[in-house]
């Protein structure tokens, strides 16, 4: 192959896998690991079946790419902020509220994936975390009345209040201002300094 | 048929009932609706494939039926009480770590039911909560800083802090002591009198 035709060829690929990733991560979101159907995904991304197996492997290297993807763009989006985790807090109900695959492909992650290895991309966020809040609370800028580990759970689990909830709480539930200002009071309840 | 031949028939109509719901319950927790297989229930349950059909119309009709005994039982089991609710929440997470079957049956319930009809024991569930959390703040007893159904999704959502956390979070968690500890004291500060 000449050096001419590399160019234009290595372009396409890399847009072949943005467009598989992309029909992927809509298609996981919906069905899960074990529902998503590697044909619908191809036909999304207007290509061959094939081409998963190429650049994936499988459906499962599919989602796990598809998923270091998406942890990683959440992650720069929502920006962790150990300094201020009510404000944290806030920015990750924005994530669960204006994009609903987010939760549901941590869900079906913690379903479908838990006797899976590890992905780095989720055991490097964990621990980058960890060790930012252990700093802060070192340096007296975090409260100490819990483990980092306990602090990054509660300050998770109270900014998922609304995302996890059964889908006939959704008749229930007060705007989503009031959802967002909720948690935001609620950590910041949690962490005060006493 | 005659009265004689009824009354073991009904029995054995309802402890095959119970062992299809029992089997149900496994498949549904380890595989979810999409995921589960009726051939793999007919066979746990030790009976024909049949049964489900003739029982429960369907594999859904057949998950339906599971999630409904199980919200009811795990009512029972934790006591919402609107007087105490971080021992309420105490108590939800002992029912999640006790059995994490409960968290994934919730979870697949979300993901997977979450366009078909309002389940009456979930709906009935959710409002008998927020009547007494109503009555709780008119009569002075609970903060009426945030609404009824702020406070529920918020105690619920920090008593599964632990229990929607992604696998790889497992290694870094405290003991169950101390993530008990953690959960019971994050509800009383979120909902403290000023």
């Amino acid at each position: 192959m000449s050096q001419l035709t590399e160019g234009p060829r290595t372009r396409d690929s890399s847009r072949t896998r943005a467009r598989l990733l992309e029909a992927g991560r809509a298609e996981f979101a919906e069905y899960g690991i074990a529902g998503a159907r590697v044909d619908r995904i191809a036909a999304a991304a207007d290509c061959n079946k094939a081409m998963i197996y190429a650049y994936f492997n499988s459906k499962d290297g599919l989602f796990d790419a598809v998923f270091a993807a998406h942890a990683c763009s959440f992650q720069e989006k929502i920006n962790f902020d150990p300094d201020d985790l009510p404000a944290y807090a806030g920015r990750l109900l924005d994530g669960f509220e204006d994009d609903p695959a987010v939760m549901r492909l941590i869900s079906w992650y913690r379903l479908e994936r838990a006797a899976s290895a590890p992905m780095p991309a989720v055991t490097s966020a964990n621990e980058t975390r960890l060790e930012r809040l252990r700093v802060a609370q070192r340096e007296g800028r975090l409260t100490t009345r819990y483990e980092p580990a306990a602090i990054l759970a509660l300050v998770h689990g109270i900014a998922g209040s609304w995302a996890t909830r059964n889908p006939e709480f959704g008749a229930l539930q007060p705007d989503r201002a009031a959802r967002r200002a909720a948690v935001v009071d609620a950590v910041a309840r949690v962490l005060a300094a006493d």
